[in-house]
């Protein structure tokens, strides 16, 4: 998605070879236009599979999430989350998540009440890089036998190696921006 | 709003005599259309005050103020985070909020990057209870000396006392749903 990635070359700030921040515009500020161009673009590029819900993890998946449903016939989004709160009392499923940029191991969950083994379920999130996060809603999905239909994705960082990982377990993966690398400064798209 | 009030009546389930949940369509699986709707019946009840942001924490409050949002002619969304990512290697206005939901204290912050004096923010989110959410993104604006134009909330328990809070301190409040009461699993709208 070529808009997106103008966007990050304009006002992405490039840290190290590893980090690209882009808070400026979707994950603490939040470009509102550009989310629904992107939820337009994943909405499109996995129309026609069935998808019944879509699942993201908080904080920062669910602008683009929402503005996926939106594209979808508002399709119910459904948010994990990383602390239970005392409201919820009725079972749910729940993995680990090791988050490398937080430099956290976050314990998420969804109720069980949200997935059933007859949804078809699109992943999405802002970013892709290690895999840990889609890996992990793939796992709640999975646990309520629901089908994984898809994974969509902002921005890859392929580098990082999380696309293979799950495309080695058979997931298709959808990235709108996807980095080669970060070398001096240097943003490289696939 | 009284599509609001039908769908809390219908989907929301009480716990005692304190809380409302309301996971199947507004904070963990969300109705972007009920959502959509929110945001725009918001954006009215705040139309033509020169809001500049939008101001929410995360993350329930994310689909609401990005509803807003795009009812005020895409302006910016700053949401407030938990945990400050490494990537925040910049400045930030912090607080602490208590959550007696969750029972936590957070504490949340915001970029310096993204708030200025020059911003008009309205405040949104998903719950008023006792208030504390909302006074703290209040102080996070005032800390940047921007002026907080109003505070937009989805559903208010009244009788928590948050609402009275903020009109002490000449804050707007406008709520789409005000509670005035639960009892024996009854609720009742002001």
């Amino acid at each position: 998605m070529q808009e997106l990635k103008d966007r990050i070359i304009k006002d992405g700030q490039v840290i190290g070879t590893e980090i690209i921040k882009v808070d400026s515009f979707l994950n603490h500020q939040i470009d509102v236009a550009l989310v629904f161009k992107i939820g337009k673009e994943l909405a499109n590029r996995f129309a026609n599979q069935g998808i019944t819900k879509i699942l993201t993890i908080e904080a920062s998946g669910i602008p683009i999430a929402c503005a996926v449903a939106w594209h979808m016939n508002n399709l119910p989004v459904i948010f994990a989350k990383k602390a239970a709160p005392s409201t919820m009392i009725d079972g749910f499923y729940n993995t680990e998540i090791t988050s490398f940029t937080k430099r956290t191991v976050s314990s998420v969950m969804v109720s069980k009440k949200y997935l059933s083994k007859e949804d078809h379920v699109l992943i999405v999130d802002d970013f892709l890089a290690h895999g840990e996060a889609a890996l992990g809603l793939a796992y709640l999905a999975e646990q309520a036998e629901a089908v994984v239909s898809g994974i969509g994705i902002a921005i890859e960082k392929e580098f990082q190696g999380g696309s293979e990982k799950l495309r080695q377990k058979c997931y298709r993966v959808e990235s709108l921006a996807v980095i080669k690398s970060i070398q001096n400064g240097h943003i490289t798209f696939k």
